[in-house]
């Protein structure tokens, strides 16, 4: 049934959003199931990207449970929260019980505490609403957030051909697993040991699995953070760790994968967080005045920065009335030698996230970025001071703006070496907070210097 | 044995690379393989970092090469790779044998051509060079550069038995590896079917693995890029899949895992881009010269671009020099209309990774972002304008500055969000292209705007 819209139709296939959305105005559920199951994962999350919260929310009541699990799981968990946020919290609980409990407790943990709150009220099981609960009260990008709850263990006395037949015949529960080990607890659930899956199979079946497990396993604590688990998994070639709460019992597997990912997600946030892009992903589909009011949050503090640094140009109103050249090298040296800056920045930061520098290296900073600073300082000063003297036919307007340059450079780079070391020693994120910190620094002293230099001089500028 | 260097004992455990440093000074081979032996991978990396480009090699040449292969498999892949072309291709030989083939295949890439074809000409197996070579010549992020050797594989006709005892036999061999499934080809090695480990345990010994393999297995072409592989696992739920070549021979196995750290680079990679580093990863412990060329071939351009920009500014002297106000406001605008455009840009460049977004879509920014431009545009506007019709007790000063943020604004945001899309279609990295072109863009409009506003309104100014 066509809707009132202009359709092209050969443009259908392209924007399988049309189609999706004419389904759910009709509020024909056939139709929407059945247009969602033409699409890839890939096409779903394009489509889901253009319709609006509201069409989104509504087609996630429209079809079933199950179906709204699936399509969920590939949506970017920022928009499967809001999704679920939207809807009734006793569909959105039929939904949470339909996923494996690890992606039910990432969305959880991306929604707010009320919202979450009254959709673990409504979960049937309350034992499962309590377990859920405590998933998502471990921050993510720890054990606690990142293991997952599919794994296998046994009792220590159980025998080798109870546990191949239990994993054979649960097959279809281990089959999305990345079975590499089994664990084996005592009868209170303490870790004892792991069994290589290669040992069980080549063991007669009616030795108990203590006999052939590996004592002393390595494992992790539920509150150990990210950076503990990247070491541990860097020092070791584990594909997967159990991890044990304080009383040893293991209460779930984190996987060499999963922090391979936090991993990723760490960067990505990295790199929003340095483009200004703050409290968690944006993605254009969501509401016009949140998206309007994060970005706000970060430029509003950004332009009372912006005043400070320029409100050194006001103070050499004169100099500059009587070298109004000199208006026209403001803006590059500021810019110039914040690029240089950011680039030193950038360095910082990769090194610290691959351990090669610690926070407190600071000398190493001066020593490393000091020689750097100082001979690009030298190649971009001589650059753009031979373009000044030139210009105006002042070999004064040169090394004014030259040496400005040279020096503001310099500047700029142990500037932008320190402050991520700076950040990080204060636990403040340092890809978000070292772009403004250092664009203020450089923004200020490169007009101070211009204007200071050239007030110095003024009598050879004229 | 101390060296003449003023070291402070007890800070020598924080500062491994001394014990390290003086070791290798006294040439004292023991000495260097017990202190790289005392530190943990992570600590190896971060005592490497602060040692010079020539005590790495020298250490490297000193340890045996399998000690030597171990170091480097931790070592970040640019710094192992400088390594291995500063040392003796004989000595870089040995390691490359020490090393798992994807690992060798790596660092080959990361080489110049010629350093990597010297060190292969000395390997003892020329199958072997072939072979890297080969490996050597996909690029890291297709399913051919991600891929790896080790997967078992086995004849159509071999029965369960000898499989079972086979994988069991040679458990040190696929100790490593994340053996979920098992390839079944035919006798000239095309790939026919694949075996789950728990199908094989249940089976009678002696029936042949055909009986039980899934036949028309999923599985990747050798050339397939990243966004195949990461379309491919993103649409199923495979932990790893066979990667055939021309003729259908498997000849490797591409793991989701593989595909997540390779995303986890690219990410890398975008937000180093987008700062200003270019040509692979920036380590401290590079020689001077060649980071101090490598950050100038990004500054350079950048600051001719800045030029360009402040031409602007040139070509409005006059007005510039009846309101020398102005000169306050024209850093403010243009940093932040470039903020916002940069929030636009980070968001852009997120919703393509995640296939939200296709890059024809400009229809779509304009209307998203275009709404949200006008309206922060206009709330950064009013602050602006109003702090520079007070400050200077004149509404038109005001007027002029606010009109013009706001209108910068929106068009910053409009170019940030469109550029990333614009330079995917050309195939430019939108992580490393937009921030120059936006800057450049907004600079320039931010300048006009505010002269040319103000010349406008020229007599109410003065």
């Amino acid at each position: 049934m066509p809707s009132g819209e202009e359709v092209l139709t050969h443009e259908e296939t392209e924007r399988p959003w049309i189609a999706l959305g004419d389904a759910f105005r009709d509020g024909d559920e056939a139709a929407v199931t059945e247009s969602l199951k033409n699409l890839s994962h890939e096409e779903q999350r394009h489509a889901m990207a253009h319709l609006t919260g509201g069409e989104q929310a509504g087609i996630v009541e429209l079809i079933t449970a199950s179906e709204a699990a699936q399509l969920l799981k590939h949506l970017p968990e920022a928009q499967a929260a809001d999704i679920l946020e939207e809807i009734s919290p006793e569909n959105a609980a039929d939904i949470i019980e339909a996923m494996p409990e690890e992606v039910s407790a990432d969305l959880l943990r991306e929604m707010h505490q009320s919202e979450s709150e009254a959709l673990l009220a409504e979960l049937d099981d309350a034992d499962e609403a309590d377990h859920l609960r405590e998933l998502t009260s471990y921050a993510w990008d720890t054990a606690g957030g990142l293991m997952t709850q599919s794994y296998a263990a046994f009792v220590d006395d159980a025998k080798v051909g109870d546990v191949l037949s239990e994993l054979s015949g649960e097959a279809e529960r281990y089959g999305d697993m990345d079975v590499q080990y089994v664990y084996v607890t005592n009868a209170s659930g303490q870790l004892r040991g792991v069994l290589r899956l290669r040992d069980l199979v080549l063991t007669p079946r009616s030795r108990p699995v203590q006999d052939i497990m590996q004592g002393e396993p390595v494992s992790v604590s539920v509150n150990d953070d990210f950076e503990t688990l990247t070491q541990v998994f860097d020092d070791r070639s584990y594909i997967g760790l159990p991890v044990i709460d304080e009383q040893g019992i293991i209460i779930g597997v984190v996987t060499r994968q999963a922090v391979r990912e936090a991993n990723a997600e760490h960067q990505t946030e990295d790199y929003l967080h340095s483009a200004g892009i703050l409290g968690g992903e944006e993605l254009r589909s969501m509401p016009m005045l949140a998206r309007c009011g994060r970005r706000l949050a970060w430029l509003g503090p950004n332009i009372v920065l912006n005043l400070i640094a320029a409100s050194v140009i006001a103070m050499y109103e004169d100099t500059l009335q009587a070298v109004i050249a000199l208006a026209v090298f403001l803006p590059i040296v500021s810019d110039m030698s914040g690029c240089s800056g950011n680039q030193a920045v950038a360095v910082s930061i990769r090194e610290l996230t691959l351990g090669l520098i610690r926070p407190t290296e600071y000398m190493r900073i001066v020593w490393k970025e000091g020689i750097l600073g100082m001979f690009n300082g030298f190649v971009l000063g001589c650059l753009l001071g031979l373009i000044a003297g030139i210009w105006k036919d002042n070999v004064y307007l040169g090394l004014v703006v030259g040496g400005a340059l040279f020096l503001n450079t310099m500047l700029s780079v142990l500037l932008g070496g320190c402050v991520p070391l700076f950040l990080k020693r204060l636990k403040v994120d340092p890809a978000l907070a070292s772009g403004p910190i250092l664009t203020t620094c450089t923004d200020m002293c490169g007009f101070f210097l211009v204007l200071n230099l050239a007030s110095l001089a003024l009598s050879k500028l004229v």
